[in-house]
């Protein structure tokens, strides 16, 4: 954005202290989409993070619930969760839910976690897919997935933070009264991306990934038939990853890797 | 977006009213994209509505019309169109022509719609091409096509209303002391993509398609020209129905079709 | 938009007055995608107007610069520039650094100076792509380049300015009080795009590109080692040309070009 | 505003074409507070229009009354009393009912309405006053009037649309383009003011005014016990009058009257 | 608004849960204003619920704090002080300190708590007065308070809440899916006016009061000389209720207050 | 705003830098209401700066002149008038003319100019005032005067400003990285009011007042028979002086003086 080496140029810490942070729209995105990566990761002692969106008020099929009643359940839900998958923080940025908007103010929320846990991996929604879906005379008895609106938006709030607000020492200048300096993440992992060409082996952390889902009780319900699908999409992944990769795992979750820093 | 046995929880509707509900951001918009169709299934006896999105007051090459005025004519001119074509009813909904933005409140508008009518099919503007170039060094007499902002708008406006919108008992909550409860569309249809999946012959109705354009004298004038256009281009769709899917037809309107919801 | 040969219609002017008009998100934008290009039809006596979107401010790694000041050393840091290139004249928008939006304000200023200028050729950012990534995997030490959100913002505004904004007399009609009446562009060239099909050699005005660089020093600084690269990426650019277009030439600007316009 | 005599300049007319404008919040505004006068006027012969901001969705004790069924009914009613007082145009600017607002959009389309209609009057809330209360300890059974939100901003949003917007030509300068030049009224009255310096004798359209409100059945139902109200609160403004102003009259209304303009 | 005896008309309970609701725009704002009302109150055994509508991270001397701790710190310590004065209920809107707006989305957060607590009395900021200035010549020594754009705010808020917002079954309908419906508040008291007409003694709770206030360090720090400002103030108060209403009592604290139901 | 002895507590200065902030909505502001304090003050060897909020595009009775041209055409007359007067700096602020709205962003934009000149008065418009109208009855050949709508937004966005924008550390937190402390200021004169309590002699500075005025060709044109109106209405103003405060003077300019800091 300008001279480095200008007088009184303030440097971009390039030094993590936090393995990741986990940003989804909604409870229980991270859960689906990467839990078992978390998991793992937290096994081997790194410290992790997750950050919720949204407040999650539209998370309900019963329509007469209060909204707090409902945001704080999820939040609950969502902290038994982590409890179990290891993930030391979690933080609720309560946007609107069905609203979620890349603006000023979206944007800002997120460089200032950023900037505060300094995590070398951001996870988060890949914002480019907008709708899958087969040809329906193809495959005729299957349903296309419209990418929900706050899901594209948070994908896209995250890489708009993340360059330039999180880099650059004269974005949200206010961030450096309180002590939160510019700071350079090292890779960005996108989920529920079309383009995959990373898989993580999580075959040792798939049942801590299927015990945090069922913690989201108000989302799920207390049946388990559900629970074979989880198994279903992790080992078509696996397979995905030898395909592509030439990797065996028995499960996987897969993602877009994008280097952003590369240590000398 | 929540557990569907939760006590309390608001059952989806999948029961369709209308067969199809047609969307375009200006009067017009519907009748060179899919009248051709809309008449068809009218013909067959199928309840049809029709939604136009904007006012439609930046509409014509007369800067001192009052803006009301031009939107009466236009409105006028739609509803004959419609009136020729079998639809039954016409909505509009009157957002500032030039300006459609995807938003709460035009969301709203459109979840509205789709609850009262409930539309087995929902048509509308392909939103993610933005701009249709040839290679000028290869065709050097072709212009290319810049989408209009208020098209790409008002397909995406439409893609975010369908999911979560429509679906979701909780959102746009107000909507249910109307009486108007969450209901799934079965199939979306996309005109003016570039990825068309989907041929409907057309070649018993475009005639009426004509004269329905027609009806459109503020934009379109009173030569007639311009028709042997129509005929040009259904020709060339119904050749690539038969490129692509093997089918004969002698006019054809096409869309990306898209697979919501598969009753048993 | 509406019939051409109704009574009271206004004629959309298609005689232009400035080659090129050139638009970028922050000064020095021009500078690094198309200064070459600018030098060289200023050179054949064509008039040139470059246009920046932002006022800049963001622009250092210096926190405690009033913005004013750095608004303005930059300011002049473009003019210098813009003498060098030989480019007659040069607007500033003065729009939020860090936030430039697509909306009818961003979109309406633009439109006002397209009017004004009556360019021929208008050049500005790709919005199309936002992110440049190579595989993690095949390019380990590779780092991948996120698109500025100002550069995409600032190429879609340009594109939503071009259709309808410019050529529709009922688009922002206090325009026309001041003078200000349609104008169709001929050609759209659309730099830091991944689709190119146009290559300019700028072997010619290279120099006088560096030297224009060599103005921002409150981006660059006084080192002169990043210069390599400029001739590097020309020349890669040339190389390119070579093997798509079978043009030879040494160093080169590349451009997704767009006809909008064949006069007869 | 500027140089009257300056090369170019625009002369604001101040030649009326109707008699009175009058302005309210929702339907039936304009009947409660100053019918009887609009009535007089129009059997004098002169011009009246009426204007309502809002779509009035609000107005109705039934929550699930669709809102258009709902602003469909008030308009049908408000005209059916407009055809009783023989006020000649009703204009209905639907802005949304409880959430009216002053601001650009709405100044501009009130001062659209007075360039378009040229009143000699100006009729409309004051909206000074936000509570009407009398001290509980002396009047204990009397309550107080919080002054509806929309009524202190539609006064507003016309007092300053008055001033500077429909005298300065520079002020939404495409209205020119559809011939609303700037216009000067001659007469400001505000209705449910605290300050009153003018009074109407309506006794002899004071059945005419109830006739008008009748009208309101989704307002006021069919029971008439609350017009001795209307004659009682007419009777004490003509008392008033009679203090005031040594007027006699037996039924008035009441207005604080500003004078904008007074001709030679 | 409209019919009451209108078929599906929703009738407006006027039966109170809460004895009285204080809305107050910053935390220690309602500790100032009026909390041995409260505490009174709440010693004769009625359930009181204190609103903070602001964040409160404005509230500090100490720019490095972060907000979030700043706000948790505040809300913590209005926790204590409502424990000391018994008061039942805290809400926390959350609403950003130092840019409380009056608009849709304040007023329904206030409306959904009325609704929610139907509280017999609201006790809020007067909005009305802007600047409390003596004579500079007359007080040279004294210098003038300019009320806090967000008290005016606050009051204002609350205004428009009460009327139509908590008595309109039409505005904010999503709150009956909730289970909230309209309600009419009995009576409204403003603080900090300039137009007292009712005195409460406190002089039986002014200790707690004081004890709720010295809850606020982050505010007050921990010195206690402040305290006697806190007995000046409320015997001045006492003074007036002597020189007004004839009333005798130690300490008093004097709002305006309003009627708006007076049961049978 | 909170403990002025916490640890890191930011203190406020009193040191003024500036004699006086003159804040005017539009060019020429300033000049009519206060130019003879600012020339007097000035002369006295103190430093002066003007503020002019909106671009003033406007102002003028020409539709057909560039918003650009006006804007350059009124500052440098504004400037002029500045040296006329020995006013060191003046400071163009450019929000939109015919739309100043109290809000986050003009706030800011005063606290920042506040807090980098350290003016010991700040003199502005008063906003109390909305219509200023003599009885028709009684002055039936006198008009009314509408306050602007930007004049009253001036006047209260700078006393929004000045309480607690400028003295408070957390308010705008990005001014402390550019150096720009909490600051207070010690007086604050409003013109235009209708409650003066302070009158300054201008009588050996109205001759320069005159002349400043005249600099706004653009506004008053080349005719000189406006002048005699400043001399009566400052004589007029005198002769209030004398009334109210028994003050001898032949000019005066008056205000309504408020005391917001006394030095000890």
């Amino acid at each position: 954005m300008g001279d480095r080496n200008a007088p009184g140029a303030m440097q971009t810490s390039k030094t993590p202290d936090y393995e990741a942070m986990v940003i989804g729209a909604h409870p229980d995105d991270a859960d689906f989409s990467s839990a078992g990566t978390s998991a793992l990761w937290a096994k081997q002692g790194k410290k992790i993070v997750w950050v919720c969106m949204t407040d999650g008020t539209e998370g309900s099929e019963v329509p007469d619930l209060a909204d707090t009643d409902l945001m704080l359940t999820r939040e609950q839900e969502q902290r038994m969760a982590c409890d179990i998958l290891g993930v030391q923080s979690v933080e609720f940025l309560r946007f609107p839910d069905g609203a979620l908007t890349n603006n000023q103010s979206t944007r800002k929320a997120i460089v200032k976690l950023i900037r505060k846990y300094r995590p070398r991996v951001v996870i988060t929604h890949d914002p480019s897919t907008h709708i899958y879906a087969p040809d329906p005379d193809e495959s005729p008895t299957l349903t296309a997935y419209l990418n929900h609106p706050d899901h594209r938006a948070a994908g896209q709030i995250v890489i708009d933070a993340l360059f330039p607000g999180t880099v650059n020492p004269r974005a949200y200048r206010d961030l450096l009264v309180e002590g939160l300096y510019p700071y350079q993440v090292h890779e960005l992992y996108l989920y529920f991306s079309g383009n995959e060409n990373t898989y993580i082996d999580i075959s040792e952390t798939i049942e801590l990934k299927i015990k945090g889902l069922q913690c989201h009780v108000s989302q799920l319900g207390t049946e388990t038939k559900w629970l074979d699908r989880i198994y279903d999409r992790s080992a078509a992944k696996a397979k995905e990853a030898k395909e592509k990769k030439g990797l065996t795992m028995q499960y996987a979750e897969a993602f877009r890797r994008i280097k952003l820093y590369v240590p000398d």
